[in-house]
């Protein structure tokens, strides 16, 4: 399977609670992404439990398919604890206790005030020939094996023990074998366009690109309320790459402008919070189906007190007039789910705070309260802008009670970007 | 492997897409629920790309480990889909075409006025001898296949059209294979104690199960601000196993009481969503820190206008005197972060609705704004019952920004629910 010198990488991630339907293996998704930066693709990944025999079949099976063979888990004291012996099984090798580590681990239980337990010398266990990967966050020292023409790693399962190990072991022994070739990679977000208009507007733009050497290729990835564009070229010089990419952004953004919000990988709460913090500006909510979604994803980013003022989640109709004092008469004579009533909501918030935004948001997440003229999934929503600006507009909205909600607060936080932009 | 009969199997997840960092396999979570219940172990998992050659060898690998391999995705018409070819060259097997599958994928193209392109031919391409499970959802149909004492399952990669398919093979074909033993679990939920406090509480409780005849295995899943327990047995007798499960978890609730909120797979804002409705309240929230997330959480449940009335997110100082009537002298006696502004916040959003119970939340995010009296993950809560009767609390809660806003949410949801079953 290898093309050139070191290219490609299995990940085998070990522990029988990965087989369960409760837990899933997400290390492997930060070794790829890791790995991927670096010119190396993954071709195979597995997930073995607690036994050893199994493990080292499996292992066995892998070895010879990749040039690295990186391995998750399994690294405890334990007897449950099985990757060490299978490695050296599988590549026939004795392991030795290396008392170095043995020493390290009963200075961590020391610093504790604790004795070292005896089973804790399992984790001391080296095979023959093998770099130990200090572990400044637990008792599992990794493991970096040389063997022929290919290199096994053994990396414990806990992800604050794996991830700084990782860099580190990428950085300093699995850089060095790839040469100057790596991938270089950009992400662009769009909102308020389905897949297939993405897909239609880009499609021309990109195509191209496959044929060009060094080719740019694209991956489109939908998610509830957003596209995803992820940009990925290979090459040798870090500028020219960059350069490459660059044009190729400002190409497909020229096309799907004004629907990416981002290039850099910011959330668009970020990049509404960014908007606001720029301009000195802040920013309340009126919330009715979204019931603080949107508040909340504006207060998820660090620092966003600077720009949120506050909010209002009124579900009720009465909690609408008594909180926000939206008239009674406009609910009857609209409807509470009406552009009308999210007008008056964003009013109500702006009189009743010191923002400058302002948003209204109601609608019917379902499953029930919908009716043939507003189904589940209308929302209407407005804004009042820093002018004092109103503008609103009603979105039907597919999928389940959370995906309405959830695509409810990326239509306002995109309208907040879009008002902020103008 | 095998231990008796038909009791163990292997997932193989076909696509290139899921070797990248952005995508992953969750179709082998739902395989491995539903094998689980019918007393099959899922013994390994694993990924592998489009690639024919790759996919056979790891075929083969899997084949003599399990009595059932289930192979996902790789069954569309192009050339990257490989599922079919990788399965018929590793088990020597011609593929020959059906013409009774061709018809319906003629049809279904037909329904919607188009031509059926040539390439969907090659989904009718069927291993002599396999079993042709039909797709309402979709073209390709999925295969069982029989192969000396073991079995292999092909299913399309969409969840829609795997798991449709997926519960009928399971009903039809696996169940009356692996004849009356069952696997029975039951599902405690836990908040406000760490995973070692349950640990120690439940650990002798559990541990006398595991030398009974037939035994109860208990896994404990720790997630931020909630612990499960899972327990299982297997039995040949429904109710047996039902009757022995019912015990246990009385057993556990007995040692583990009140901080078991959910023996019946509810979230804690159903829990507390029920608790509300049963007793005809309703529930208005004033978050600070949290920013929205408790309104979110008690709108996620379908029927939860019933009960939510409606909420403040009052970020700023400001807002806490202008929307919720917070003194501002107790702001500056006791600091924003305290239970006497809590306490303030939940009295301002009862006189501002017609809520029966209401939570006022403030407290430290981070990752800014914690001092050493007041570090980040400090959070005062306070809650007002039905009867008027005030009860507050502080807690410090460990994880970053979003940890935090999460387990201060949960325990804002289990105050109210301990408030309610007092």
């Amino acid at each position: 399977m290898t093309t050139s010198g070191f290219s490609t990488a299995g990940v085998i991630a070990v522990g029988s609670e990965l087989l369960t339907p409760h837990r899933i293996d997400t290390n492997s998704l930060f070794v790829t992404a890791r790995l991927n930066d670096l010119g190396i693709d993954v071709r195979i990944k597995m997930v073995v439990g607690d036994d050893r025999a199994e493990l080292t079949e499996t292992f066995r099976h892998v070895l010879p398919l990749v040039d690295l063979v990186v391995l998750t888990g399994g690294l405890g004291p334990t007897d449950d604890d099985v990757t060490r012996d299978a490695v050296a099984v599988a590549l026939d090798l004795t392991l030795e206790e290396d008392e170095a580590i043995v020493e390290r681990i009963r200075a961590r239980f020391a610093r504790r005030g604790l004795e070292m337990p005896d089973i804790n010398r399992r984790q001391a266990q080296v095979p023959r020939g093998a770099v130990v990967l200090d572990n400044p966050n637990g008792t599992a020292p990794g493991l970096w094996l040389e063997h022929a023409d290919r290199v096994v790693l053994l990396l414990p399962g806990p992800p604050r023990e794996l991830q700084p190990m990782f860099e580190g072991v990428a950085r300093d022994r699995i850089e060095p074998r790839v040469g100057t070739h790596r991938l270089y990679r950009r992400v662009l977000k769009v909102t308020g366009r389905t897949e297939s208009h993405v897909e239609e507007a880009a499609q021309p733009v990109y195509s191209k690109w496959l044929a060009n050497r060094p080719a740019i290729t694209t991956t489109i990835l939908a998610a509830p309320g957003q596209i995803e564009l992820h940009l990925v070229t290979g090459g040798d010089n870090a500028g020219e790459a960059e350069a490459r990419l660059d044009k190729a952004v400002e190409e497909l953004v020229a096309v799907l402008r004004p629907h990416v919000y981002s290039v850099d990988g910011r959330s668009l709460e970020q990049v509404v919070g960014d908007l606001l913090r720029a301009r000195g500006l802040r920013v309340a909510t009126a919330e009715s189906c979204t019931g603080g979604v949107v508040a909340s994803r504006l207060t998820d980013v660090p620092g966003s007190s600077d720009y949120v003022d506050a909010g209002a989640v009124t579900y009720s109709n009465r909690s609408k007039v008594d909180i926000l004092g939206v008239p009674e008469a406009l609910i009857q004579e609209h409807g509470a789910v009406s552009e009308p009533v999210a007008i008056a909501m964003a009013r109500g918030i702006r009189t009743r705070t010191a923002a400058d935004v302002t948003v209204g948001i109601t609608g019917i997440a379902g499953p029930g309260g919908g009716s043939d003229a507003k189904p589940v999934g209308t929302v209407a929503v407005a804004i009042i802008g820093p002018d004092g600006a109103v503008a609103s507009h009603t979105w039907r909205l597919p999928g389940d009670r959370q995906q309405v909600k959830f695509q409810a607060s990326q239509a306002t936080l995109d309208l907040i970007r879009r008002t902020l932009t103008k």
